[in-house]
């Protein structure tokens, strides 16, 4: 057969191996001390998963356990043992912090962390397929180097090994887990489904660009953020406050990301110049700006109804006057202030969910602000 | 992107929607009573189960619940409805079944019912995209209808939802039959990515053989067999028999599945003739044949070698004469008997394991049965 996978490159909105540079008004006032806090909170996500991860892994049947080695970076496309980017390991860390917000110990999150990786790794190894990605994390993805068979089966048995690691806890508390973990996978698939419907249409509002990021992106977020309190014996309504937490942090690091995807610094980013927009994406700036109206929106729309009916190699390779031209544009509509306030509502919204947590211990809520600002507040 | 998946037509070793003939010696028993029961039985299962896995599919976003719809064969590929071939929906009859072998109503096993019939379809789309098939039920296959990208994404959300209808319960029993389908799911998986490896293999024993095939075959079946009772509030030796009944019936489909893959009548299965050989599938009977040694053996892997270095079109356009020839060495040799004997074994360990199942009420043995002798007796 020939599998037609639309062809796309390099987009990645929920997954980030670069280096985050804190950079706005708001971690200006952060010490050196919030550096080495937030590195050790990554670092103990990392650390106290790592054992639960490598043995679920090892349990898939050859050469599936392989292949997700490769996936995770811990084996090089010949086998050899690799110390690969695996990504910065957020949804870890708030998955340990949410277990302590419900006054558990961190490694009571321990599941919750693993599960919520393995889902995440689950939907990184199918969108690749799908979009016909051949980069992730600066090395080839699964399909390319193991062919697109693997990619779907290894994608489906992390997916089982999700549910595995959370149910063999065998509690009540593991079950009210892996129901939202489902829920939130299903609504993860519902973006991604989104995401690939809307390149073909002509006209996406904000509206519907943002439940698009908000299932893609927002609700596994909001999972990593409550897991651990769910498995803590958390109530309902702090599960839900701090799954509001994540959502909205998902919200705010999407926005991010789409400016970074038109206006990063390639030297950061460590993607080309106008990405997005070589990418024909309808991300946030580009919704916004249209739905704005006035004389730019208008100008906006006419070119990139124009832009639409190009061959995607021949659009790629336009001038870079062509695309900065659609970029002023983009922000003279308002498309790119709109998107940064937009980042800074939802980074303000998720913060203030925390507020529905009743007695988070001290100290969690500093470290919760401080993920947030981690992951939002950034350069690349 | 250019997917290469593997090419593969017809292959079909866990569904068929072909009509089953009982033929051999213990249905020639059978009387026009038994056939109604049966089909009151799957009917049944049908009918109890449709609304919830309708409702199930319904939650889907666009336009992935028309596709799932078309897969079950609920519309057409231009969105007409359709009253289609959706499968004998043997294993929503065995999970109602297995409720009523734990003493609770049949209803207490839709929610499991609907679940298997969830995963087994998850695996039908993505296996399908995997074998380059191009028909299942006599209709073309979601990839080669919706597209690729549109199969995996299902795929991903039926096998979600399968987790979401049974979750939702909220029972310690649903949790235990998650967990189990979980674990039966990941088994699923393992047995595609062996029968994937098999097939670049030169040489592949009779364990390697059965343990794929229960894998693939019977660890689904063996969760349908026992879900209902898991849901029923059965204790763990009484759902681990009825799993053994379930994957033994498994076991025992797949030995007919594989002599029906080389003599099977194609005005019965609706197939090629020697259509398994066409493929130059190891199914039971080959590698069988090839483990009893002797001159036969001997002269069968000497043609199947030099077939190996075949290009896979020209192979499959063989003279009958020559596919003939194939067949007749793996009979010489011994790998039909075997195979046949094989599923009689099998038959007999499912019945046998039925005598776990303490305080099983009048009559439900007999519908195991019954129902075990529909899945293995069938000339097509």
């Amino acid at each position: 057969m020939t599998a037609s996978f639309r062809r796309r490159r390099e987009h990645d909105t929920h997954d980030r191996g670069d280096p985050v540079t804190p950079a706005t008004p708001r971690t200006q006032t952060g010490t050196a001390d919030d550096t080495a806090g937030i590195a050790a909170l990554l670092e103990r996500g990392r650390t106290l998963a790592a054992p639960l991860l490598r043995s679920a892994v090892a349990r898939l049947a050859p050469p599936m356990d392989t292949v997700a080695a490769y996936h995770f970076g811990w084996i090089d496309a010949q086998g050899r043992p690799a110390d690969g980017d695996g990504g910065k390991a957020v949804r870890p860390a708030l998955a340990l912090l949410s277990a302590e917000a419900a006054g558990a110990a961190p490694e009571t999150g321990v599941p919750g962390a693993v599960a919520v990786e393995l889902v995440h790794n689950f939907s990184l190894l199918h969108d690749d397929l799908m979009d016909g990605d051949e980069q992730r994390r600066h090395r080839d993805t699964v399909w390319k180097v193991h062919g697109p068979a693997q990619a779907v089966l290894v994608g489906d048995a992390l997916f089982a090994l999700a549910g595995e690691v959370l149910l063999e806890l065998d509690t009540a508390e593991a079950a009210r887990a892996t129901r939202r973990l489902t829920l939130a996978t299903r609504r993860l698939i519902d973006g991604q489904a989104q995401d690939i419907s809307y390149e073909h249409r002509e006209k996406v509002t904000v509206a519907e660009c943002l439940e698009m990021e908000g299932n893609k992106t927002g609700a596994l977020l909001a999972c990593a953020s409550s897991v651990g309190a769910v498995l803590g014996g958390a109530d309902d309504a702090t599960a839900d406050a701090l799954e509001s937490y994540g959502y909205h942090l998902g919200l705010a690091f999407q926005a991010v990301d789409d400016l970074l995807g038109i206006w990063g610094d390639p030297a950061v980013t460590g993607k080309r110049t106008w990405s997005d927009l070589r990418q024909r994406k309808k991300s946030l700036p580009v919704v916004a700006a249209l739905a704005g109206g006035g004389p730019a929106a208008g100008r906006l729309g006419e070119l990139l109804a124009a832009d639409a009916t190009k061959d995607q190699a021949e659009f790629e390779d336009f001038s870079e006057a062509e695309f900065a031209a659609r970029a002023e544009l983009i922000e003279e509509a308002g498309g790119r202030e709109w998107t940064s306030e937009e980042a800074r509502r939802q980074h303000a919204t998720a913060l203030a969910a925390l507020d529905g947590v009743t007695g988070m211990p001290d100290g969690i809520r500093d470290q919760f602000a401080a993920l947030a600002d981690f992951v939002v507040v950034r350069e690349g």
